[in-house]
């Protein structure tokens, strides 16, 4: 796969937004390999993600003569190149199933990143760190709003230290100040072990469980002030019957987590999600 | 296929059960063809459902020797026979893929049960009653509880007169009194367009396209006293992208209420639904 | 839902072909409601889906300019407008599930064309052509070749003096002519029953209870002139066990058919489908 | 989760069967916790899988008077407690993702088993062995079939010593001598990377490509003599778009590999499988 830029936009809908984009790329002589774009006609809300080879392209000049045209039309953009490799914080707490699948699947090049960073409230993490040589912090957590707060100082500064663009919340069980969630805005991921927003809160499974329902879910979102309530990126069910109990909802439970936890990171990555309001955009 | 037998049990939970209950089937001479049984080991509850040939059989005769043994073992049964269809009535109102889909079904076999009626606050399903040949009543609603009340009495004269054993709410948009439901318990099945318990009450695909999910659902119930809350029998869900309109919604979720309530009911029709507080168990 | 224009282009490869023809949308007017494209890398082909609103937009002019621009990219092109409603034909044979839903949605305005024309070589379709206020004609074949060639005959000629633009075989189990194939290319759909290009021919659901799958599956395609091996337009499968025999797939499959099928007629009327090759690309 | 016993039966159908042996364990006190029976009309035959309390349970007198009665009605069957681990070698390739979903469920106790070895013909899996604390051997392949030979004398030797029950090939991209197969009937499973019976042998994913096919599946199965023949356990498919290059196909298929091997694995540890033919009962 050779180098690629791709270009983020949104902005309020007005006509010609396709031609001007596409002529200045083309102006620079793009080969576009992807264009997608979506219209919000209620909200009269543009978005569109431009995918094209970097390959003697010159980047710097199409984002000089880039920059005024979407002030004009005051566009919100992101412009990213697959050469700069977003930088990824792990935290996780007791349940390693979706850490372990997320590391398998940068080990194995399914998510392109770096990843100098995995903090735990929990020590049992260690050994896969080590595994998969990656720095682990050990962050632990005491009763009492003042060790929460202190945590949180020390992780933000670890944040900022090792240049994160993106946080993954792997079954992390501790909940994120506003302060913290402030900081990086559509930049936290979470999962979260119902199908939002049925079984918002703890003990989700325990909730499908009585509710007695027939399919159990898992949802992944960005993180918000509203717990369980951000704007959703992924969601996939599995059936059960009445034969699983709370543990086999559990089991079946992590797959589903896995899932939608790793293709939200993955399309982040990709630079494939526009958050707008409490929803988003996944480009395909 | 031929004539078949099915015996319905729930219990408290004992050793012994399954060996009583199929020995004395052996006594009588059965060719069990399906065996299925569930422990609820929180609550202590035995379920078993059992169906064997008809042919060569006597079922009077087993009938008379299985009832002192399920009173001793405090066991609530039914016994069915393939051959006697029960009696359903149709709910609709002005939406009526489900009604359409529930009557092409019947028409083609898959759904094996007498129809003798079809009830609906609007005129419009009248031309496809007759063309399944079927009566149909019209009841149309004014504002007011009188008028509502009066309406249940004409509904509920109808069903007793045509010895209904199970109506079917296929969008029915009205909601049931707790007397008409009280008549009949777990025999009164709906279903609501939503994967509950996300999205209870009015315009659910509205408030699917608000919070922004990634899956819209469908969901079909026994009728309680509880809006949207009784037991579940079958849920079904389908993608959805940012690209979807609330019109998308609707019309995809038409698929869904549609495979959701013929499921029900046709399980229901094979005798293979036991429910128990607010949950079922569903035999496959 | 105003009226719009879809514009569906394939042709060679190149750069700038997004620019100019959303730069000469723009020139025009055109408020771009839909845009998706698709390359092809390995062919080095390129496809595209625009859609516009179509009022106050002068589209004869816009054809006009885009003529030339056209041939000069050596571009294949529809120009579609919601006004213009296909001309859809219907054959079928004893199995009516897929039709009566094809109607049943057509009714309800899912589908948006315009049904002249029901074709079958049995006559129990009559009723449900009547419902619907649908001309059935009965094509009834007998054993022999030239009996086909007679029957095929009268068909092309019902399809010319209705100027059917599309033919749906809603589960017709005649072969059709490699003439006939010939003069409605891309024109003909399909419904298989299987999940091809497994259990291609006859008694798909036989072969695949004798094969021990776990999941049956139903495929909807284009019509070629090899038996069953056209490009595929949609598929889906439904999970069976040990316990369902032939009949309880054909039963389930029923529900796979109807929506496979379902999903490839609207999106064929919807100008979603690009065929090139033995492939398809659906833009959404 | 206690301990528990598990009966597997098959034999020729006759009346009384259930009655026999659920007396049968009645009579020893046993506590059943789930029973499931299956019967094959066509081919006459019965299969059940019994499961029951061991505290205070005599099995060894069960036993003692289960054998008798199983020869009087020609059973085949298999009694296994949840005490005895089976033993299971892993065979891998140059692809890891099926090895280590399955490492990391076995070390998180989704799957009860001992693993002792993994084999391998390349030495990629050294330091994933290494981190779970299995042995691995290393058992390259020459060009040849004296080599081929060789290496799986020596493969059969290492299971020999390790008292293995259970072989997975996950991802093993070498073929098994009709030797080796015949050594263990029932016990070998092997993920092949398509729907079986679609794009059996090498490069499914190309094929599929190739093909145009619009869903793409995974398939795991017992090993045969027969290539890609043998009975099959669990199926399952995921959606893809003419967008889809064959690296995605490959990409997408990893997760499919994953969740169909693990559960073909899960079942047979948890003794849910009995093979006839060339099919498989699966419990649930």
């Amino acid at each position: 796969m050779n180098d690629t830029a791709v270009l983020l936009i949104d902005c309020p809908d007005q006509r010609g937004l396709v031609a001007r984009v596409s002529s200045l790329l083309y102006q620079h002589g793009a080969n576009i390999l992807h264009s997608d774009l979506h219209t919000d006609h209620q909200l009269a809300l543009f978005f569109m993600r431009l995918e094209w080879e970097l390959a003697n392209f010159d980047l710097a000049a199409f984002e000089a003569a880039f920059r005024p045209l979407a002030a004009g039309l005051r566009m919100n953009w992101q412009l990213r190149t697959s050469r700069a490799r977003p930088r990824v914080a792990l935290f996780c707490s007791q349940y390693l199933h979706c850490l372990s699948d997320l590391l398998e699947r940068w080990r194995t090049g399914e998510l392109i990143a770096e990843i100098p960073l995995i903090l735990s409230n929990h020590t049992a993490v260690q050994p896969m760190a080590d595994f998969y040589g990656i720095p682990f912090v050990h962050t632990p957590t005491a009763p009492g709003a003042s060790s929460r707060e202190a945590v949180e100082l020390k992780q933000r500064e670890l944040l900022r230290q090792h240049n994160i663009n993106l946080v993954v919340l792997a079954r992390y069980m501790q909940i994120l100040s506003p302060a913290f969630v402030a900081q990086y805005p559509s930049a936290i991921i979470n999962v979260h072990h119902s199908f939002l927003p049925a079984f918002i809160g703890a003990r989700p499974y325990h909730a499908a469980h009585a509710r007695g329902v027939k399919l159990i879910g898992a949802t992944s979102h960005y993180v918000t002030d509203l717990l369980d309530d951000g704007p959703i990126i992924e969601q996939d069910v599995a059936r059960i019957s009445h034969r699983d109990q709370v543990e086999d909802l559990i089991a079946r439970g992590r797959d589903l987590e896995r899932v939608v936890l790793s293709r939200a990171v993955r399309w982040h990555l990709d630079h494939r999600i526009l958050r707008y309001g409490n929803k988003t955009v996944v480009f395909d």
